[in-house]
């Protein structure tokens, strides 16, 4: 019998971001993206996440290398936690890689592999050789990948949207996809982020459009807040502002050094007379400025959320400023959104978002695309990636309606393998897999059991008994002495603190030496009686930690 | 100098929800409505948030009555609570005081005085006479106000749309709001929810084209929830059952009540052969059933969240099954009830939610229907209510383009009072006002710095550190001992505990026998050193608390 091809997604299939997919033929593996996430609201206190590496550090040996199809950091984002467990090559765009140089800076990683590629370019890795083509999306310079393997092609799309007028005048490379399509696939890993939403995504140039829309009936200064790495926008509402007359300033960490990097690169095209700094802001007239920035999130330490609340020190909100919040509203950020745009508006700057206009469009493929691309590569096999299940769901549908039987069409979970031979292709198995909680600089020290411990601490506070008891004698010294952290206010409350006192003594009174020498008895004990009691008056459950002192 | 007018906004004006005002003429105060808000992301633990009454408790004696507007709990879930502090009679609808009835009853408030009014019915309290004028909104019976003052007539909006095809029949009383207009209206208030939205809101009809779509096409159960107050909803699906020939069972403890009351008042029909009970269930063929519940904000002990994930005893989600998820996504609640449609979708369901199909509309007017409102009412003084900031400020501009002088419109914030003379309008001091957070059954024990600490807390969890100090001495004598919550995953950092003890250690080691013996001192000291170790070695500020037995 044959080898087989195996296809682990280790991130990216239950949900958005996290995205991270292994193919491996013998002993070889090659990792395709190592995404983050930010955390969901009930992870309280955590920074991002990103997937379980463990499958991959006990194959270290076999991996031949990182392809990296684009430089958002839900494809880049783990990479420099990973890389400090294996040490192999990173292949991607220039782009891509001057964007993951950064980011590896940070963490003093600066001897990491880089291998810069360009669309069309072959890299061989082991039994898998790897071509780059370009696609349009979000963000410049991204690609998908045709992998020749010994058992036939792969084609993993990348994020992309099908943009027939791309602001770099780069179009995807439909050629090379129908290529793929004409000689045959394999197998095809496709976005999915979209899949639920019908037609064709506006091309990028749209934006472009609503921005002369609003540059021209704006009198005072115009303020846009876009992500760091959209350089496309960002280079659109620099065009805009040159043909209005407009200075342009960018403003906030990642959105000048993303702009620095795409400017070395040649990727951003900004008029030396146009950029201007900070300290310029003073000597122009408000109708002569554009300020770029970050924030349409509504991030509260962000340059945006400073400006609305006046916290920024060079720029403060006021009446006659237009604020284009030029983004997404992600799920779960609305209301920080919300009161950001409240601020602008209480301050009187007129504030367009995506709600009221045109401002924005998706950089990833609706349905109308999805089957497109589907038809053009007309894979055997079909894995739909980078969505959360329903978005899986929607995207096997579409292929099934393009004709790819239902029985070729795999929704893998994170973990889970899909093993192809020359004589079909089916799940086998699983390999360790999971979510890692980053929070601050540790790795992993925060497990499920912590972020329990967190809900529990942060919805209902905690209350600490202390009491010190006779070593010999088991006879309660000294206390019960009440602590509590947000629990409740205790001036409003003001016999609680007493009645939880009276009932610990009340409880210890009545047990035995035997018990009372016992710290883990007595604790037990405070825990249960104060539990029901807190939660029968007051319908509440604090974490309750009693602290016990022998002397 | 005569007598003048007060509004006083107590909730409603910034934000979503809490919706509550006062008017005021001499000795006379009426109130309208008093509504309730769910709890933001960082209200952590906190149930609800109602108005701060205290300028009501103060005012006690001038109260004449409670107008409430419909049966909306963001318009009378605050009631229970305020009915606490101030005994006056309550006027509204048959199906408002119905609902009004049920929470009353919870709080064992039976005896409060409901005064049922039909629409056109007139009241008269105190200086003021009030005219209730049927209003179309996603609850059934809910109406505005026109309230004749010695100074003029005001008009309060309550929450509306102009639906031309209400489910029930009964119009808008657009005659009575014209008649207003006609002769004169002095101030009008009204609903600003929907001001960003262009156009016209569609009728709740459409929702039954929707809904006879997807019935034509399943050929297995149909789970519809949405709200349990939405009783033109519930009836359109009983309606769209009957004509499929489907039975429909009616699952989940509110809205089983409020179909029993509006039942009881007439106002929702079914017939006896069509609503069965869930003990039936087991008799019906799938293709015959239609059941109807809450949970459509995902919310996680909810009836469609228990069948989502195979927790409700009866009913379990399968293969075949069509959940529609006939309601709003609400900023805030995205991702829960995305997390529902997956799992729906993993358990072979198809899901049909607001993104993929129109089976929602709202209750509230559009800009072209306030501008209608605006224009029929043709009121001299204007104060949009019912909004964050930015909604306000969309209905002020709407209220300018059809006319209404700039300085004849008013943006208050709560507490904030207008004062309407003869001889003008204007804004004139501020109340008490805020808000009060509801944690169980307390009311007001939970305040911004018990908020605080619950953030900390679960954003960083909590380290504990207990030492026993020599009374006399000075000398540390057991400790230190450490205890941690929420903080990390201790296993991961084995050293992490012994780090920190022996920081401690050293650091008392030093100390003077004067400030060992000065407990604040020490803990200041402890306090500090941690808080400046673990920022600097991990990142992270857990709350630190220094526990010091003297014995």
């Amino acid at each position: 019998m044959g080898k087989t091809l195996s296809i682990i997604p280790l991130g990216g299939v239950e949900e958005i971001g996290l995205n991270m997919t292994v193919i491996g033929y013998g002993d070889d593996l090659i990792i395709i993206d190592a995404g983050l996430m930010f955390p969901e609201e009930d992870m309280l206190g955590v920074d991002f996440v990103i997937p379980d590496f463990s499958y991959l550090i006990e194959n270290k040996d076999k991996i031949k290398g990182i392809v990296i199809t684009h430089g958002h950091e839900d494809h880049t984002g783990a990479l420099p936690l990973l890389l400090k467990e294996i040490d192999v090559p990173i292949y991607g765009t220039p782009l891509t890689l001057g964007l993951v140089k950064e980011k590896l800076k940070e963490h003093s990683l600066e001897n990491a592999t880089l291998i810069p590629v360009k669309p069309r370019d072959v890299v061989n890795l082991g039994a898998f050789s790897i071509e780059f083509v370009r696609v349009t999306h979000s963000i410049v310079d991204g690609v998908g990948l045709g992998i020749d393997t010994p058992l036939g092609k792969i084609v993993h799309t990348g994020d992309f949207k099908l943009d027939p007028t791309p602001v770099d005048g780069q179009l995807m490379d439909f050629h090379k996809f129908s290529e793929y399509g004409e000689k045959g696939t394999l197998l095809m890993l496709s976005d999915s982020t979209n899949a639920e939403k019908g037609g064709f995504t506006f091309s990028e140039k749209e934006v472009r459009r609503a921005f002369e829309d609003i540059f021209s009936t704006s009198q005072g200064r115009i303020i846009i807040a876009t992500f760091a790495s959209n350089i496309h926008r960002i280079q659109q509402a620099i065009d805009v502002a040159v043909k209005f007359g407009r200075k342009v300033i960018l403003c906030g960490r990642s959105i000048v050094s993303n702009a620095q990097i795409a400017l070395d690169l040649g990727y951003l095209q900004i008029p030396r007379e146009t950029w201007l700094r900070l300290e310029d802001l003073k000597k122009l007239e408000d109708k002569e400025v554009v300020i770029i920035t970050t924030g349409s999130q509504g991030e509260p330490m962000s340059v945006l959320s400073r400006i609305a609340t006046d916290e920024h020190k060079n720029i403060k909100a006021k009446h006659g400023d237009t604020v284009i919040l030029s983004a997404k509203m992600i799920p779960g950020n609305e209301r920080s959104i919300g009161r950001i745009i409240n601020h602008l508006f209480k301050r009187g700057a007129n504030v367009i978002y995506e709600k009221v206009s045109e401002i924005h469009v998706s950089g990833h493929a609706s349905k109308e695309e999805l089957k497109l691309m589907l038809n053009l590569v007309k894979p055997k096999y079909f894995i739909p990636v980078h969505g959360e299940y329903r978005h899986l769901v929607y995207h096997s549908n579409l292929a099934e309606k393009v004709g790819i039987p239902k029985e070729n069409i795999f929704i893998l979970e994170n973990g889970e393998m899909l093993e192809i031979a020359d004589t079909g292709a089916a799940k086998n198995g699983r390999v360790n897999s999971g979510r890692i909680f980053i929070d601050g600089k540790g790795v992993g020290d925060v497990e499920d059991m912590v972020l329990r411990d967190r809900r529990r601490l942060g919805y209902d506070g905690i209350v600490l008994v202390m009491i010190a008891v006779e070593k010999l004698t088991g006879k309660l010294v000294s206390g019960p002495d009440i602590i509590t952290r947000g629990f409740v206010f205790e001036d409003t409350v003001p016999d609680l603190i007493n009645n939880i006192g009276g009932l610990v003594s009340e409880t210890l009174k009545v047990l035995d030496k035997e018990i009372m020498l016992d710290p883990s008895l007595v604790k037990a004990k405070i825990r249960s009686v104060l539990k029901k009691y807190l939660r029968n008056t007051m319908e509440k459950s604090p974490m309750i930690v009693p602290i016990i002192f022998e002397v």
